[in-house]
């Protein structure tokens, strides 16, 4: 039960329309797999409740980050097979082994231990390979992987099972360099066994058939970010971050609003003080330039965001609507994370990891989602 | 116990130096009481740990921003008095008095609200005055308090036990609006009781001793952030950040690093890959900008910070203190919050409260420390 008495703000995430996104990818890319990324708590948004959705819905890969991500997921989705990106740090090998997670081996080093492990039982996973293609990263170069051929021995012990790469400019559909990184990632991969190979993420997977080979790994593409900036946004939305409006006040000039008095009231109006601030993820960077809309009114930040409160000018909003605890759409439709980033100088990505802990959370639009009440 | 194996980096609190500064700022205020500012986790360091060793210390008010925050916070802090800053959302004043803790009352609704909940019960813990003398933020202005004191049945039903405002310049040393705020502070109480006030933050508090009244409100200065930027810090640091490399590699002339291809390799180097990003709280705008340290020696960040990785140019490091498994300070002795704040845009508060959930945290100089290990 979410108690919305409680609440200085409501963050809503719309689990069925991140399933609906993961469909049209796999629809769009099939016979090529859709994979999931689910690292960093799914960007933000509840790897817990994501990703057993994604499972029921079909979708047999998932990525992550690290171990500790691994080991969470793993309880979340038994029977799916995982990935882990960043591959076994020194010694954590038997916890890749005892938790069935398939480490992303990114250099000669972590293949070295990660066969003399292989070799030593015979419990290791299989692994997949990372080839860098040009992003100077994560991955094996050239030569790195003209040792490893010379070596097959040691290719027989890890047992790789997905080769991969990642492109570092599939945002930009014109950049020279997608085609450079294919080209460079098909010439590589002929040099070893004919397993399946995956190089796309969200963006990479738009730029056409050539790039979805074996596997597409979309991340912020399910999450609603817009894969091709260029472009308008294919995906469905799938979040809502709201305010609650603690206190409205009367406004005349001369007056300042907020630290440093940046912001100087030019004339009467009204503003609102909203329960969210830098700490809750809505970027110090949105001070005198971001906005929320009430009622279909953009109102603009006034003055520096603080820790946990922000101002709005809500002037140009009904009287009616506007009292404490109403809710103002910091995030929403019309406006959504790639829009606020763009007003705070970085990329929706950041915005959706950013989102706090205090927000209130509730997740829509799956099966198990139905029992869980809200409390107004 | 605490894996170091699993972890892909090691945020390090060191509690004992927060008691330390807690202590100093007591000392410097007395007799004017020293309360500590825990909201938002204690600005991202872990609220469990770190209240229950102030209150130990001696501590005996603490602020804290929401009513979810203050009921977690009484459970750690039995008997000490909890001060929630917003004030009640409507609806919520049982909840303060289920768990006693005191609103502080922004708005003449928020007043209204709190004196009829009082009325009606005889449970209704005593509240806060806040007093808006600048900020535009929350509080009441002058002609809100005079419609108050023109209704002493109200005032006496609410039982104010503290009267307070917030320097909106206080971090400026030579503002005219800092002796302006105290001015309008010292006049609109005067038409209030006689009860305790408070002026000033972390910053307010070095401001001198007409700043330092009744009681002061540090938060940032106990988290060692500069409470006086255009002075030497005199807090002592209580952070340390280190991401653990996951693969080193040379490069060479003419290859680009990272996402978007922004930074071109000039010469012969070497790179480290650091499992730290953005979603770690590690800003995006660090990009090209920020940097770490090894062995005392600055590594800049090369091309863009990216989700859960990072890229450090370590070609000035010797060879053998870089390697798969070391760390790199990213916040620490010699470059601390505010330093990263500098390279990143931003200020050291939101550098604290961004610190993400992936960081292995450990706490450091404080009784029951003892008990926890790190296993290497």
């Amino acid at each position: 039960m979410i108690d919305l008495a409680h609440a200085t703000s409501l963050l809503t995430v719309d689990v069925g329309a991140i399933v609906s996104n993961w469909k049209r990818i796999g629809a769009l890319v099939a016979p090529a797999e859709a994979a999931a990324v689910v690292k960093a708590d799914c960007y933000g948004l509840g790897m817990a409740q994501i990703a057993p959705a994604l499972r029921a819905a079909g979708c047999r890969s998932f990525f992550v980050a690290n171990l500790d991500e691994g080991i969470a997921l793993r309880r979340l989705v038994p029977g799916a097979v995982i990935y882990v990106l960043s591959g076994p740090v020194v010694g954590s090998e038997p916890d890749f082994a005892a938790h069935e997670l398939i480490p992303v081996l990114n250099s000669l080093a972590q293949i070295t231990s990660w066969s003399a492990f292989a070799k030593a039982g015979s419990a290791a996973p299989a692994a997949a390979l990372h080839l860098d293609t040009g992003m100077s990263r994560l991955g094996l170069n050239e030569s790195d992987l003209e040792r490893l051929v010379a070596k097959p021995e040691i290719l027989t012990a890890v047992r790789p099972v997905l080769l991969m790469s990642h492109l570092a400019c599939a945002d930009d559909n014109d950049a020279a360099m997608n085609k450079t990184q294919l080209g460079t990632f098909r010439r590589l991969t002929a040099t070893l066994p004919p397993i399946p190979r995956s190089l796309s993420a969200s963006s990479g997977l738009f730029l056409g058939r050539p790039y979805m080979l074996d596997m597409v790994r979309p991340g912020a593409a399910l999450y609603g970010l817009n894969p091709s900036p260029q472009h308008p946004n294919p995906m469905t939305q799938v979040l809502r971050l709201q305010g609650k409006i603690l206190q409205v006040h009367d406004v005349d000039s001369p007056m300042t609003v907020g630290y440093g008095a940046t912001h100087r009231v030019a004339r009467r109006g009204r503003l609102a003080v909203v329960g969210v601030g830098y700490a809750d993820g809505w970027f110090r960077s949105l001070s005198n330039r971001g906005h929320g809309v009430i009622e279909g009114v953009k109102v603009p930040v006034v003055g520096r965001v603080s820790m946990d409160l922000t101002t709005f000018d809500v002037s140009e909003v009904p009287v009616d609507k506007v009292y404490p605890g109403a809710l103002i759409d910091l995030i929403g439709p019309g406006h959504g994370a790639d829009d606020v980033a763009a007003e705070a100088g970085t990329i929706g990505y950041e915005v959706l990891t950013a989102l706090g802990r205090r927000h209130t959370r509730r997740w829509i639009g799956y099966p198990s989602a139905q029992k869980e009440g809200v409390r107004p």
